[in-house]
């Protein structure tokens, strides 16, 4: 039976962490504290231009969490050279695991759901081998709110003509994994860091230089305690196919799926 | 002429990195790491559960970012001992300039407006020597939204039956900040760490170890890029009362006072 699944983009399906190449190499030596603070301010300024009603894009709060993040750092750029290093989220690497994941769901409704804007998610999508296996890219834009707002997850209902109970939503994110939750979507978290690995790595960090990307791995990696549980929770992407294939004896077929209907 | 003063707690009148000692007693050589990644935790939630829709009170929310934080660093408390430590919250030491600046404004109209619970304020007001100097201490829990959501900062509106225009709002944090100014408050910024200071300490932190408490510090206590800017910086609460004095000469006083009537 066809499912929809519905993929977070920025830190899900696309790797993050590989603009740290191009901070390191505008800033020599500091790359991972740009690399970590900006990623982390650009989701907070998502969140606050959200509460606060203000219709920002996402292009711009990129653009401003990186101007903080230099700021901050007494760090500067030129504004051309500004909007080249913010160039870099629409050329974001994706992870090794994501093309092989779509091509085994195939025969599934595919899409992304992104707080980016819709050029910035054509650049990134069209840039990467993913670009012909996605058969819907839907960015948050025409909600004029981001993630976790209901109002985001409500553009997968409306636009793909999907009701909530047979979208099955990917995320690493945890503000995504519990939003997509409390809409009320079968929510599938992807552990890239279990918490035994990241709890043994801070414990050794904090012997040594515990740093902006143990702090950044402690916020954004691991699973928030916000009672809003994921359905599954797999390692990486190449497990997904397999947690929905369809069971040859209904027994052994996920619990939660059957539950669901589907 | 009486002004209507309304003051944030956390951060602002009460000093939040003074829950370090309890945090380093129950854990220690952990108790930075604690206290940073917390505080930073416990706002996220604040704005995750505001965006989502649900109702949490702060309390909770201070409970589930401890409990987040302890998992992710492989620590563990029980409920009780838990319960304890978040306590701590409540008994927040007062910044030193706190209380004079409270005094010498005691011809006007003062008030708190916080995310804490009002059984939360009540306690840690109560705990200090600022007790005596606030008029009103108002929780954001009757409007079910944390700061900075605009129905937050409404409640001033409709509890102390002010306008707009007469409210001078005094935080350090730049999200409460953002949101005061985007409610259109006239609001005074209370920058503790200066932008001279947290770039010289972090590119030393940088040569070192740049650990937590930069990563806290370059999140939290710089003037964010929101197109919000605060009508007035100072450097500590002893300087808001010159700063709102009634001049001698008309001349001398804050240009912008003057254009917002007052």
């Amino acid at each position: 039976m066809t499912k929809t699944f519905v993929f977070d983009a920025y830190g899900t399906l696309f790797d993050v962490q590989s603009i740290g190449s191009a901070t390191e190499e505008a800033f020599p030596g500091y790359g991972h504290y740009i690399t970590q603070i900006w990623r982390m301010k650009q989701l907070e300024y998502s969140w606050l231009t959200t509460l606060m009603g203000r219709n920002e894009d996402f292009w711009t709060i990129t653009l401003d969490a990186l101007e903080y993040t230099l700021k901050t750092l007494g760090l500067k750029l030129p504004p051309q050279r500004l909007e080249t290093l913010a160039a870099t989220f629409n050329e974001l690497s994706d992870y090794e695991d994501a093309e092989t994941c779509l091509t085994q769901l195939a025969t599934h409704r595919l899409a992304i759901l992104s707080n980016g804007t819709k050029n910035m998610l054509t650049k990134l999508v069209g840039n990467s081998a993913l670009n012909n296996h996605l058969h819907h890219i839907l960015s948050v834009e025409e909600s004029k709110v981001f993630k976790p707002d209901p109002r985001a997850y409500q553009l997968i209902i409306d636009r793909l003509a999907a009701t909530r109970e047979e979208v099955i939503f990917v995320s690493s994110n945890g503000f995504d994994i519990a939003g997509a939750k409390s809409f009320g979507f079968t929510v599938v978290r992807v552990e890239r860091v279990s918490s035994e690995h990241l709890t043994r790595d801070l414990v050794n960090a904090a012997a040594v230089n515990f740093g902006p990307t143990e702090i950044f791995k402690a916020m954004r990696t691991q699973e928030e305690q916000l009672q809003l549980k994921p359905d599954f929770t797999i390692p990486n992407l190449a497990s997904l196919p397999k947690l929905f294939s369809e069971p040859s004896v209904p027994i052994e077929g996920p619990e939660a799926l059957d539950q669901s209907g589907n």
